[in-house]
Formats: C-alpha cells, structure tokens, sequence
C-alpha cells in the first residue's frame, strides 16, 4: 500500500539483507531497518517490530534466508528454526512458515540452501500479499451486499480492533483488505478504530494506514464499541485472528472476545478475516487449548508518545507500587462470529465449513 | 479513608473556603485544592478535578455555599444553580444536591443562607459519607456469602471499572465500599483493576487508592476482563452509578457494558453499587432517555504520565490528524446487572424491587 504516494511492502529483500518497516515507532515516526542475521528477525518479531500473524510468518521465513546465507548447515538450520518459533508463542503463521522453510531446504544440499531460502522467503511474502487481495476481494462482495441492503444511504460503519491492515501482513491485509478493495470501489465507508490497548496498535497502525490511504476513521477507546453498537452506529465489525482452531474459534488480540459478545447482542454481523496459514488444524476448542501469551507489565504502566516540542517519550501511567497483568490475547468462540473472510471464500466459522474450503 | 496513615476526605470546608484532592494530578501527586468562588466549584467539576456521582453532588453543595457566602440574593442563587447544574450532564447527583440546597435556602432569607448553605452542604457530605459506609455493610455480606460458597480457599477475586472507590464519593465509596469493608474484616480478596480508558481512573485513581489502603491489586487493559471471566478468574464485577433509572438500568463509565455482557455469558454476578441519590425516578429506559456526555477528543488522543525523570507530561498517542471521538458513558440494561447495592439493601434491578426499597 502507499505511504506519501510511494508503494510500500513491510517486508523485502535485495537478496543479502532483509528491510522492514520499524511498527515500534509509528505513528510518530516512519522509519525502515535493515535485519543482516537470524537474531535480527528473531528480536524484530520479539519486539514488535514486525507484528501481524501473516507478516510474522513471511518474517520468520526470511529469517531463515538470513541463518542460510551465514551458515547453511543443518545444525544452523536447526538452530534458526528454534530461535525463530519462540520469539512469539501465539501467531500459528509462524510455525507454518518455519515448517515450509526448513521442509524444502532439508531436501537440498547446503550449497544450494541459500539462494532456493530467499526464493522461497520471497515467495511466501508474494502469496501472503496475493492471498490478502484475493480475501480483500470476498470481503469487498460481502461488504456491498451489507451497504446495498441498507440502502446506500450513508456511508457503511466499520468496526476493527486492533490492526489486521497491510501492516500485519505483506500488503493490504487481511481485515482492512476488504476495507481498502471496498473504499477503492466508490462505497462510502468510514471506519471505528479501536485504540486497542495496551500496546494501541489501533492508535498507532490502524489510523496511520487509514490516513495515508484517505479512508475516513475516527480514533475511540476501546471501552466504546459496545455503546456504538446499542445506538445502530455499527453497521459490522471486522478484525484478524492470529491462531484460528479447525472448528473456527477465533485467537486475536486481547479484547476482541468483548467486541464479538456486544456484536451478537446487537445484532451486527462479526467477521473474522483470515488467511487460511492461520488456521491450526490441529486445535478444536480454543478456549481450552490455546496458549494466552502473556507480556510484560510495563506495556500496560508505561505508554510512548510524542510530546509537544515533537520528543517520542516514555511515561508511566501508574502509580508506583501498582502491579499489573497483560495477556496479549483472547478467544471469541465460533458461535460469536458471524462468518469467516479467508483468500479461498467466505464461510461460517465452523468445522464442517472450514473443511469443505479446505478440501475444494 | 487514609493516605500515608492520615484520614480524608475528598471535599471539607473550613466554613470559608472548601478544599478538594485535586484528582487530576493522581497518582503521581497528592495535591489538595481550595476553592474561593462559586466559579471555581463549576470549573473543578467541568474539568474533573472532583468527579464521580456522589462527590459531585457534594461538591456542588459546596458550590452553592460559596456563592451565598459571596452573594446571598435570590438572583445569586439562581445563578449559581445554572452555573453549577451545566457544569456535568450526567451525573444525576448534581440535580438532586442542587434541588435540595436551593430548596432550603429558597425557604429563608438572603441573611440566614450563608450559615444555613455551609451547614447543609456539610450534611449532604455527611450523609453521602454514612450511606457509602452501611452501603458497604450491606455489600460485605454479599462478598462474605460468595467467598463462604467459593469455600474459602482462595481469595475472591473482584473486578472493577473506573473509580466509584472514596474518591468518587465523600468517602468510603460506592462499589469500593463492600470491598474496603470485606478487606477489613479479614475476607482474603484480590481487586482487577480495569484502568478505564481514555481518562484512566482506574490506573490513576481506583489502584492508587486500594494501594494506599493494602488491598491487593492488579492493573489490566480495559480489553482484558472478558478474558478473566473466560477463565474463571473472577468471582464478581461491582461497579458504580452516575444515573440509574427507576428500572434498574444503570448508566456508568464507557465500557461498564461490555464487562457486564462478559459477566452475563460466564455466569459472573454483576453488582451495581449506587446511593440512592443517583436514581432517576423520571427515566424508564436507559439506552432511550439517558443523553450520554461526550467529552474532547484530546482525552482519547493524547494522555499524562510521568517520565523516568520525574516530569509529568502529556504525548500524543495518536497520529496527527486522525480523528477521535469519547463517548464518557454508557447504559448497561437492567437484565445484565444482577443486583443493586445500595444505602437502603440489596434488590434486584427492577422496577418494582427499587420502588419496595423506597417506600419501605
């Protein structure tokens, strides 16, 4: 997508280093960093440099491209795929990605290793973003449908948490795909962005990409929603998922559970936009068998922003003393989600469903 | 209730002046204020110096006061009603202090509503200060009789939104109250405390004042509660009241509603903890009849904090230009809230069980 007109990806290459949009300064700072080793990526996804279950994958891939060009040993294959897969414990993408990675280059000689890993980086970067326009495509059909059936006479209001834009994946994204393919299609829309505490990705990433897209949006608190929904000012709400079960719970950022229960007592459509890499065929019941990555405190007592003289300063939000818990995510369970959004079509978040998608 | 040993309250006078905690500048300094003129109890209450229903109501008490001692015709009165009555529009504590001073005072001569303003105005404290404290009486038993069915093994585990603790109110507290009683009398508890976006209450004020009291604590993402409820990780919510219809709808804090669906689909008791002062016996339907406040988009885009220095400063967490809106309430229908706590018992939300408390 564009930034000051000029086409971006948040991940690419030129063969030897590996480039990234630095998300950890937005909204405030635009700011590109270059990754030369395997720990570069491992910390950049550590961090939150580069967040976003689908980005996440195509990152730890070229991770990988970085272990092969310094060592392309077995051991150093090894050894990579191991610092990558616990540098975020959620994102399913990121085992996907590793598993993709290490299953073709354990089937070549060392020799051939590096070059066949950035091919093969590049290439799950290049389906992600296709993937991502093709999702964006279903979505933008169900979003005209909704906007037709109200009438056309004003514009369609979205609800998102967290950012599931083209800053979560490689381009356009996957719940604000069909935002973009629908905005680019003439219909009026204007989005409510969640700020998405404690790490305000709302804030930070959503309303920038937003803005440089020209898409109208309005900033609230995450406390809103439910109140937006209760006076019709919802029309639908749309957010990603990091880790969805073969049954279509939902894993996605801390406080969507809450979105999708005000959604379904008010009567608006939940959709959960997905690229099928994040589905864990494995996992039944999220509820019961997912991981809540818990983070650091300090994202919940401290908040970064800009002060009026333009300085990017920490501050603490807390009293001294004051302890505090931050589980990174939670689990809306398929019940609540009015229909899955994925690159092979829509379909209801359910078994039976997700497999048919599957097996078509 | 005490800070650093020494006892408060949240507004006295010294039958001049009336002093206020200056609550706009917690946690990261205790300040206290004095207010001289009618004016500046109006712009203490717009800019929330002193917020929370039943402090407000006392607080414009005190307002009145100050503007007999200034000026005690009848056309002084009148103005300082309007002055005071715009200065929150929510808060239906305001009306109902304001009616009942200006009642009185209407009923003597301008020579006699000096004395007779301070007198009342120190009642109505008075009293808000004894019905928070036989509120928290009756809400202890309540804590005591879930922790007896828990089998006290392990302390209850309470969450809260916002701040309706001692600084909402004269002291004690409203949903704070049955919790400060529970703790005193040794019932092991454990507070999340939802840190209440955008203005923070509950980071600045709810766990600053369980911390100077002992209680133990922790500070969440206003995302985080539904999560808990999820997990069996809390035994009950209580929260307060700015404005609770005569059917038991209760309007409160933006978000009160979210955490009280989470509540109702988990199966987690929903307590609303009120004086009586706060109902509105004119309103039936809350989401219909309720104008909910909307406050600068500054308080959803920027926020105060304190740096590693010891400077406190506002940044800017969002990007320039993008829009906010802050919607300062929300209505929470009756059918969610499990019981109401009150000065006069414990009912259930409805019409007919808060007219039995009433004219019993």
């Amino acid at each position: 997508m564009k930034i000051e007109g000029k086409h971006y990806r948040t991940i690419w290459s030129d063969g030897v280093s590996v480039f990234v949009i630095d998300q950890t300064r937005l909204p405030h700072k635009f700011e590109v960093v270059a990754w030369h080793y395997v720990e570069d990526a491992a910390q950049g996804i550590r961090s939150m440099v580069v967040r976003g279950a689908p980005l996440i994958g195509a990152a730890a891939a070229y991770g990988i491209a970085l272990a092969m060009k310094a060592d392309p040993s077995d051991e150093s294959l090894e050894h990579a795929y191991e610092l990558l897969i616990q540098s975020r414990p959620t994102a399913v993408n990121l085992r996907w990605a590793l598993d993709r990675m290490s299953g073709l280059l354990k089937s070549l000689s060392p020799s051939e290793r590096p070059d066949a890993a950035y091919r093969e980086a590049r290439s799950i970067a290049d389906e992600d973003a296709e993937n991502c326009s093709v999702l964006g495509e279903h979505g933008l059909l169900l979003l005209r449908q909704i906007w037709d059936r109200l009438g056309r006479q004003r514009p369609l209001q979205v609800l998102t948490h967290c950012n599931a834009g083209w800053l979560a994946a490689v381009d356009w994204g996957t719940a604000l795909a069909p935002v973009y393919k629908a905005f680019d299609a003439g219909i009026p829309l204007h989005v409510w962005v969640d700020e998405t505490r404690p790490r305000n990705q709302g804030a930070s990433l959503t309303a920038w990409e937003l803005s440089h897209h020209g898409v109208p949006h309005t900033l609230i608190a995450d406390n809103t929603g439910g109140h937006l929904m209760q006076h019709r000012m919802v029309d639908l709400c749309i957010v990603g998922s990091d880790r969805t079960t073969a049954a279509g719970d939902v894993c996605n950022k801390i406080g969507t559970y809450l979105k999708a229960l005000a959604a379904h007592e008010n009567g608006v459509p939940f959709y959960v936009a997905l690229p099928f890499s994040t589905i864990d065929w494995d996992l039944q019941d999220g509820l019961k068998e997912i991981p809540i990555e818990e983070r650091s405190s300090d994202e919940v007592t401290r908040i970064t922003g800009k002060t009026a003289t333009g300085e990017v300063v920490t501050v603490m939000i807390a009293p001294e003393g004051s302890r505090a818990a931050n589980f990174a995510f939670d689990v809306t369970p398929a019940r609540y989600v009015t229909a899955l959004i994925t690159e092979r079509g829509v379909c209801t978040a359910s078994a039976k469903a997700l497999a048919q998608l599957r097996d078509r």
